[in-house]
């Protein structure tokens, strides 16, 4: 399929800065990695003759036009109006959406206002998106050698909506179907990973390798196009170990959340408690272990020792060691990790010290300076980084560093 | 002045959804503070053909197009080759803007590349906006009854040039001036301030108030046009003033940065120290403050305590106490703050205990009831809170309350 999608993003509340347009991110996204060209986003507010302008400029550039927001209540659903009317539909009463919207409201124990069963009226002979995750239906329909695709606003409705409604609508335009799978990398650069995979990324057609730059660290994005999910499947089973044998240990999972979740599953799986000393990152590696539900089945707890007598008196880092090497430091951070292990009963222990800047420290070390150290019944493995500037990025950066040493420590991969 | 601007962000990355439209967010806000009109943003890629298109479109409906990205060599300075060309402008060199972006290599101490000197070409007779930021210098100029603004794509780069280049440029387009005040607000929701404001709201013509909510605060922003800034600040201070009537300590600052700052800024005031005792928030409230550059003048530190060993150990905590009131309750979050403050030793000590979720507690505790308390010198206050579900927002909601108690305390309103 050739197709190009245009994706109109409606409401007042992004015109005005309140909201980020992450509903089109998050859709440009998808339909990259569904094949699908996507030339030009356009957000336009609560106003049905300048979201109609907009329409008719967006079907003269593509032809499948992804609408979001402007559905429920609050804005009288002006974008299912104008689309309607755009395209020459009628609106008529689909009484399921509006037994569902109902029974919604029945189940959140709120009384339902007149105006909701509005949400009900849809183009007449569309595909109706049942809304499990809210109250305003999504809907699609084909006009004029248009798709038109009209999803919820709210980001968390409008992803939903989109991989579970509107994909599968997508997929019907198409004569095969796409597999994609995302291979999770740290320990290695953007620009190194693009320089060691250029050739073949450009050489590849399908499936197709596409790489996402997050904070320290990297994502590769395999997609196939095939005839169906086990074909698919087969296409990207090479690439996945290509992969495999070029960055080995750098991978630390596939279609994987996070870091941090892919730590606590091991620990999980093997029974293993976790607690952290932090310095630098003053909270940060708790922070994100704790941002999991689940945490506590593994995570015991954190002592953020921010200043030196912290250090001694609850770690029990000895003055003559802080003195003598300062608290940014190798032995210190062994001693920050095993102190955690015992003040802490835990089975694992990572530490961190650093300096987040954005000066330097009073021994002169310089911003990025970081030793992280992980602790365990066997003994202490540390490492030495260089972090770079900016005081955020030396604290993500730090902490990625530590569920790595954890990781690498549970998976036997602790060599380097 | 009633102008109508539209904002076109220039970058095939954000096609892909690699990453969101944050400088369009943020313009939208600063433009509307300055009371000027933005009815559409545009996104296309690094092709200037398609971008050609959507400058003619928006010259049709706005008197002035800002865009962002595209300026860089990466994208042969896109940006400015195809509005110049759009506007009939010629592009000549500007040594001026050459001998910055050499000297900004020099500093770096990296390799200036020839391709960088492209940068320099600007259109003729434009008002040049030099980027202290990075490279790309930005510009204006007025053709065909349009002002034509651009910007680099960065958002650190966008938001520094917009304020320190753009704003005095697009001032010199009114008749008098814009000044805005922001007034920060704890500890009332966003629909009990609207339905307190409303009426208040649409009565007022200049200055405008204006609510911005964010996770479990509302800002409210005055904006006065007048002929000069003092003419601006006296339409302003009646509305502060009545603001401050209405909300009282509910206000905890007028253009601050976070609640978190206000009490870093307090606690050096006065030469007091604070530490943490945390279990549902696990870290976060740490993290916070440490994400402040200077923390460490006034932060000691803090315990993660997620498990009842840690508040027993550590913390000190009776375990007859853990056993009789459980570990979310009054007493244990008294005894988590007491003990704190005790091994921490610093002057103020807050903690936290709750529910988290997505479970209730063992205890049938609901998500959501969150105890926090403030440990002084004096004595001990606590507040029980509901803070809803999701566990992002019930540590987020847990943590500023932990804030509000210290700023309260500091400034002497502890009272309620």
């Amino acid at each position: 399929m050739s197709h190009v999608a245009e994706i109109i993003a409606v409401g007042t509340e992004l015109l005005l800065g309140n909201t980020a347009n992450t509903d089109a991110q998050m859709l440009s996204r998808e339909l990259s990695a569904l094949g699908i060209n996507v030339f030009y986003h356009t957000v336009v507010g609560d106003n049905p003759s300048r979201l109609h302008d907009a329409v008719e400029i967006a079907g003269r550039r593509a032809d499948i036009l992804i609408t979001t927001g402007g559905l429920g209540p609050t804005c009288d659903d002006l974008t299912k109006t104008v689309l309607a009317q755009s395209f020459g539909k009628k609106l008529v009463f689909d009484q399921k959406s509006a037994d569902r919207i109902t029974a919604f409201f029945t189940e959140i124990g709120r009384e339902m206002t007149p105006n909701n069963l509005q949400q009900a009226m849809l183009p007449e002979g569309c595909t109706v998106f049942d809304n499990d995750w809210g109250t305003a239906p999504g809907c699609a329909f084909e006009a004029r050698g248009h798709h038109v695709i009209m999803l919820p606003g709210p980001p968390r409705e409008c992803t939903a909506m989109f991989r579970y409604r509107a994909i599968p609508y997508l997929r019907e335009l198409s004569d095969g179907c796409i597999v994609s799978r995302t291979v999770h990398i740290f320990g290695i650069g953007e620009a190194s990973l693009e320089a060691l995979l250029r050739d073949k990324m450009n050489a590849m057609e399908n499936p197709t390798l596409a790489p996402y730059a997050k904070e320290g660290e990297v994502e590769l994005r395999i997609t196939a196009r095939a005839a169906d999910e086990e074909a698919g499947a087969a296409l990207i089973e090479p690439v996945e170990k290509m992969l495999r044998e070029l960055l080995g240990h750098k991978i630390y999972g596939v279609d994987v959340p996070s870091l941090e979740a892919v730590c606590l599953g091991l620990l999980r799986d093997k029974s293993l408690t976790l607690g952290a000393a932090e310095s630098c990152t003053g909270g940060l590696f708790a922070k994100r272990m704790t941002d999991l539900s689940g945490a506590s089945t593994v995570f015991r707890g954190g002592i953020v020792s921010y200043t030196s007598e912290i250090k001694r008196d609850v770690l029990g880092v000895p003055q003559e060691m802080l003195d003598a090497y300062g608290p940014v430091s190798e032995p210190v951070v062994r001693a920050m990790a095993e102190g955690a292990r015992r003040v802490l009963g835990c089975d694992l222990a990572v530490a961190v010290t650093g300096v987040a800047g954005p000066d330097p420290d009073e021994r002169g070390n310089p911003v990025g300076l970081v030793f992280v150290a992980l602790q365990t019944a066997e003994g202490c493995h540390v490492r030495k980084l260089s972090a770079g500037h900016g005081r955020t990025r030396v604290r993500n950066l730090a902490t990625n560093h530590c569920f790595d040493l954890v990781r690498r420590y549970l998976t036997g991969q602790l060599l380097d």
